[in-house]
């Protein structure tokens, strides 16, 4: 399916010159402007499986004006612009489908301006998520969305980032108060003022948050931020099936135990585990948990916890406060991306993710692994099971056309399904070009409804074009 | 401000013969179309001293493909459609400013499916907050949004409403989890599926939480659910200054105590509640808290925040999870409106209401006060502290153009103090037309964008015209 979208947005459409705008840019950037194919060649490739579909040029900006200068010059000769933050992206959302100029926002990578009293932090869209955790390691604060990879901010908020303790503090659709964007015509606004809440007109920095450079670019965000909490508890607990793990977790959400993480890993995922790891852990379901709090709410989290899991048929419950400890019990966690990696070394792993209502995840994992299991694949399954958010981590040869070919099919028959259970194509990737078929199969009519947004607000569709709503 | 707003909103527009609209309908509807003035009346006006001003025609709609029909014939004939849940809004949001046919929702108000294992629950626009607390009673869940009236779930989404305990819960735009939606030309959409979170293309949930009836017509709304908290204790406490209580506040949430509801009232409203109901209340700042959790940490917050309030001299605390005693801690905040009513009988209370970052707050409501007895007005404040949004009362006689003057100048300061400080026009009451000038003192160039949206999915302007967003 993914092909299929990239063919079709493959059809040459009315660009412009590209070379005149580069030529113009080019006056203006110098050396900061790249059109070497190793640099091209960079940047038109994300963390996916997706090929490197290089733009014709890369510009490092450093700062909102520059970026307005380069959109104005692009909208003149309509040329293509896309944002470029880390790259970390998983459904080809930097890929150049139609040439024209990456924008590279790593440059601008400063905080501008931490509110303690206010918790927020405003910041360039270049800045990592853990800079930003290192830059406020002294106040106190911390900026909680943990998407995996160490992900630029700029790129979070376009793509909606979540992650790990998306259950407790919310996604980018949560944290981000107001943005900074540039428009396709060079302008310039801000999205939002830094009240924690508005009822003052449409909701534009949500309508920002998650449209992937196709509505504008981000060059300044400003972020919730959290008190760093006074304990930090982490547990393990296995369980004789992936049902009676998931039934733990429903639990403990409709209970209000406001945990922080919870995290599933499947005995496929343990076992790859512990063969890159060298541990000896059970292989069976587990759930990672964390909780945050005061010392004793922290603690009365995790042995409420406890009795759910114990309920439920889990076993070998471990906690721990202690910082050192609590790293050890979350390592599988940590190794489990390597893990898959090192499964199958001459495959590459397509990550991909969906998520259901949290009464169907059970049902959708378990017919997802007898999938996975009648298509002779590998593919360990790990989840922020709080949000009803799993990803598989699927092996696949891409030179071996079969194996390519069982692969979407099994691939296209998980998205239909948590479709078919009232879930989405992806909890937290995007749609990039992968998903445009299943953005389709999951919102109907109300693409148009996206279009029709698209169109007004990109009309020559200069705009990271080709991503999330087609021409 | 309003005054002129409104003149502006009604000059003549290219709207169709409203005539042969009720004539089509009529032959659908029958007796639940209505062309009785009194009908008109009602129906034109909400719970601001903002004038009736109604529509042609009121339809009491029965299912979304009753909307639809009806949003087609007007369509067709280029007729405003205006959505009426309760009328509870407080900016005019419902007043017909090019005349139209209003759309009753009040009677479609089923709750339609509890999810109670996914905490969702899908409903009909014209159920209200109580009513469906009170369908939830037996099943441990309770939807917390609470803006103070008992306004319809569709209204609260439409205006994206918050309230009280907005600080723990957050407001409609963190609480919808999807929506069915009639768009301008007579089409359903539906904005999402029901999955916690989606990275899915653009946020269309959010775009039309807090449309206020300008995009299309909300027929049926996903709400996120709770438990209900095993423990509620509640707290008040008396401040020597308003800086206290909002200093108090600032390090509750700094310290990341997840207190449920965070309330100031200001001596004047205190003063206003003795009066009204004979009670002999400290005259001075005083705060409302509400902790849930369990028992254990209820009652562990509650200790937080006392010992948080001494360090910023307050005195007086009391705290208990009785629910009776509770009642009673409460009585004034459930006062405080009946007791700015009887402050001046022959006034009106306009209320209003902005939204600054918290270290502002303090600044933003001594400076108002100062400003409210310049103007030798009287205007209690309540404030959702936590949040950093606060009301006034604003008692007016609105038939003494010199005291309008003084209350539509002290008005327009407040608000845009608040904007300097980096802050909103409102927090909650949204926009209606009461607020249009303002949205574009707050938002800038960036209202051209909330334009372009409104003109690709309203061309003519039909849905609730004249509200947000001008011609």
């Amino acid at each position: 399916m993914a092909k299929e979208s990239q063919e079709r947005n493959q059809i040459a459409l009315d660009y412009g010159p590209v070379q005149t705008a580069i030529d113009e840019l080019t006056g203006t950037f110098g050396s900061r402007l790249s059109v070497s194919s190793d640099v091209r060649e960079r940047f038109g490739k994300d963390e996916s499986f997706h090929p490197s579909i290089p733009p014709d040029a890369v510009i490092a900006a450093h700062s909102t004006e520059e970026v307005s200068d380069i959109v104005r010059v692009c909208a003149r000769h309509r040329v293509p612009v896309i944002p470029y933050g880390t790259g970390t992206s998983l459904e080809g959302h930097v890929a150049a489908l139609h040439g024209g100029i990456c924008i590279n926002l790593l440059e601008m990578n400063d905080v501008l301006t931490v509110h303690a009293e206010d918790l927020d932090v405003v910041v360039q869209p270049g800045v990592t998520r853990k800079q930003l955790n290192h830059y406020l390691r002294d106040t106190g604060l911390f900026f909680p969305i943990d998407p995996g990879a160490d992900a630029s901010i700029g790129g979070m908020a376009a793509c909606r980032a979540s992650g790990t303790n998306a259950v407790r503090y919310g996604t980018m659709r949560e944290n981000v108060l107001a943005m900074t964007v540039v428009l396709a015509d060079g302008r310039v606004v801000r999205t939002s003022k830094r009240a924690r809440k508005s009822a003052a007109g449409y909701d534009l920095t949500r309508l920002f948050v998650g449209s992937e450079g196709t509505l504008g670019v981000i060059t300044e965000i400003t972020l919730r931020l959290y008190g760093i909490p006074e304990s930090i508890t982490a547990a393990v607990c296995t369980f004789p099936d992936v049902d009676a793990a998931v039934d733990t977790v429903i639990t403990t959400i409709q209970c209000g135990i406001p945990v922080a993480r919870i995290e599933l890993l499947d005995d496929v995922q343990i076992d790859a585990i512990n063969r890159y790891s060298k541990t000896e852990l059970e292989v069976a379901p587990t759930l990672l948990l964390e909780f945050h709090g005061s010392e004793q709410s922290a603690a009365e989290q995790a042995e409420m916890v406890q009795e759910l899991a114990l309920d439920n048929g889990g076993s070998n419950f471990q906690w721990t406060s202690n910082t050192e400890e609590r790293n050890r019990l979350w390592q599988a966690r940590h190794d489990a991306a390597y893990a898959c990696k090192a499964l199958q070394p001459g495959g590459t792993i397509w990550a991909t993710d969906v998520c259901v209502p949290i009464s169907r995840l059970a049902e959708c994992i378990r017919e997802t692994r007898e999938d996975i299991e009648a298509s002779k694949l590998i593919a360990p399954i790990v989840g922020h099971v709080g949000d009803g958010n799993f990803h598989l981590g699927l092996i696949v040869n891409h030179d071996d056309p079969e194996e390519q070919a069982r692969a979407e099919a099994l691939h296209e028959r998980m998205v239909m399904r948590a479709l078919a259970m009232d879930g989405t194509c992806t909890g937290e990737h995007g749609i990039g070009y992968g998903k445009l078929d299943f953005l389709i199969a999951e919102h109907g009519d109300a693409v148009s409804v996206m279009r029709s947004i698209k169109n007004a607000l990109d009309p020559h569709h200069i705009m990271n074009p080709g991503k999330i709503v087609r021409h």
